[in-house]
């Protein structure tokens, strides 16, 4: 605990003087005020988080955090566990979407075995520019319908696994960070820790994940219902709620957060569990949300009522509901593009192109 | 009259075998089934528009026509129409939001004087990357409250500027073509024609543009009222609305949506004046929507009016209202993605992922 609370203590929230600084650049670029929207806002975040009025995003990578859930047992899912260990293969080898996502973007991939339960199929590895960091704290966490997912050990130092992977990509030189995971059973988890940190019922938070029909779900919302019942959460603990309901790559990504932020690297949101992974970062560290970027808004409903607590508005609306970074992947582009048009546009003054506020008798504003 | 007939006469929908055979590929890549929201239907369209199961988006280009508004004498804009040749030799210099962009997406930019009124400083194209097409067919429109914009014969020699620019693109090689344009007023005229092919009243259809103020809004709607009783317009006679309400690169961005279906090439809408040329398109000529995609939802109010007119759903919603075809590059951005995902990622089989079909004990679908 001692060196997670070392970390929380060294965040620190992004300085309003830089967002206003950056604002007021954007005034002068030109285009008429405000006409870029949301690319905007997420210009002068950055140079915010950079302390900079040259921000950069020269040096993405998405991190893919793998685990498995020992809720699987409950049949919350229709894809069975070895799934995971074997998209990890398949992630490796370069055949899924993140892969080609990341290729797009222009962005590293990085895969970390965070606690897959069944053997990853052998690949080769030698060909692929994916990095794979197997460090993984347990074999796939306990059922949380009958104890504990985690011990608070397992799950501090899976959070520290997480954070340790953000130091890395501090020092490689990256500037970007998208969150990504796979584990089958996943969405359950984040599901009963939403209605933890929300108190909202599950049945609201619940969706069909990878696909559940209408006795999967049920199951599923049986489940959660079971593991809200027996562990009793309090919303404002937690790394008990973590703990609680698992799992292994959530509290990786959790970690990533405050890694992120500790090194003052803007990270990018994706889906409803990496959003729930960043709640509960930000439960234990507000100021981690300075950092921090919704990427998308995916079909699963629990999504939207976890961005609440993040007090974020995702940038993309593509009814996508795959994980893996995908939607982070996509909205790192877009993250890219609003920072270059920030440091490379002219200004008014450079370009020669006369102002509104110039225009001789123009209205009044 | 008669070249503009044997253009739309030549242009085919796409065949909906290719959609089908798409979404079949879709079902068998390593996903859950229509995980990947919208960048499946978006891969599907491409696939149907290239008629091949290997689509692909490795030539983007953005075209922005620009064209001055003899309506601005109405005071309907809070820049003056010196701006668009100004704002077109910012582009020529590389300074504008969307050189960044462009580049940022990979695209190139050809930038079409269709139109400007005043004369555009001089630039040293040497070192730019951006092209540059000067084939006004007159400098500027007339005033649409006072007489019609312009007359048939150069409304459809506009058009068949636009065709060349997307014939140009096709030997060139392009396969994603993005709108752009750029004229002080020009949301008057888009207003106007939205008006005219909705028949929604023009308070309905019209917001603040660039900014406009309380005074400026007042006279746009005055001014496009006034239009609309002179021209008396009929929805069905797109030709006639454009010629009466102008303007020079709404017809050059019309022009280009034909040609670029007449090319099979696929065409990404832009903001409320691109989207309101693309009308007009797919009214002279239905099936040119088969090959259009609508970029993003801007805030001005006539945009979401305008797109149920084109049946498509926006892929981005980042509050944007800029023109000069931002947003349609941004869209490419997202269209790459799709088709990468699409033709790279592996399939259950290749890839020795359990589907959920091959689950023993499966759950029933």
């Amino acid at each position: 605990m001692s060196q997670l609370t070392k970390i929380t203590q060294e965040i620190r929230p992004v300085e309003e003087s830089w967002l206003e600084k950056a604002a007021e650049r954007q005034n002068r670029l030109t285009k008429p005020p405000r006409s870029l929207g949301k690319l905007e806002e997420i210009a002068c975040r950055m140079a915010a988080i950079q302390e900079t009025l040259s921000p950069r995003v020269d040096h993405k990578r998405v991190v893919v955090f793998a685990g498995d859930h020992g809720v699987t047992e409950e049949g919350v899912s229709p894809y069975p566990s070895e799934v995971t260990a074997q998209m990890v293969a398949n992630f490796l080898r370069g055949g899924a979407a993140i892969n080609a996502l990341a290729k797009t973007v222009g962005a590293d991939l990085v895969i970390v075995d965070a606690g897959v339960a069944s053997p990853i199929p052998a690949v080769d590895l030698s060909n692929q520019a994916v990095q794979f960091v197997r460090k993984p704290v347990r074999k796939g966490t306990r059922n949380f319908t009958r104890e504990p997912a985690l011990t608070e050990d397992e799950t501090v130092r899976s959070i520290l696994l997480g954070y340790e992977v953000a130091c890395e990509a501090k020092q490689a030189g990256v500037n970007l960070i998208g969150m990504g995971e796979m584990g089958i059973g996943n969405t359950t988890s984040a599901s009963a820790i939403t209605a933890a940190l929300t108190r909202f019922p599950a049945s609201g938070v619940i969706g069909r994940g990878t696909g559940a029909d209408d006795e999967t779900l049920a199951r599923k919302q049986k489940a959660v219902e079971q593991g809200l019942q027996l562990h009793a959460p309090r919303a404002d603990d937690a790394l008990h709620i973590l703990r609680s309901l698992g799992g292994l790559e959530l509290a990786g990504l959790a970690g990533l957060c405050l890694g992120a932020a500790a090194n003052r690297t803007a990270i990018v949101c994706d889906g409803f569990i990496a959003a729930a992974s960043a709640a509960i970062a930000v439960r234990l560290c507000s100021p981690v949300g300075d950092y921090l970027f919704a990427g998308h808004l995916s079909t699963e409903p629990g999504h939207a009522i976890i961005l609440e607590v993040l007090n974020r508005k995702p940038l993309l609306h593509l009814e996508m509901r795959l994980g893996e970074g995908s939607g982070a992947a996509l909205a790192m582009a877009i993250i890219d593009a609003a920072v270059r048009i920030f440091v490379e546009m002219a200004t008014f003054e450079s370009a020669g192109v006369t102002d509104r506020q110039e225009v001789p008798g123009k209205v009044s504003q």
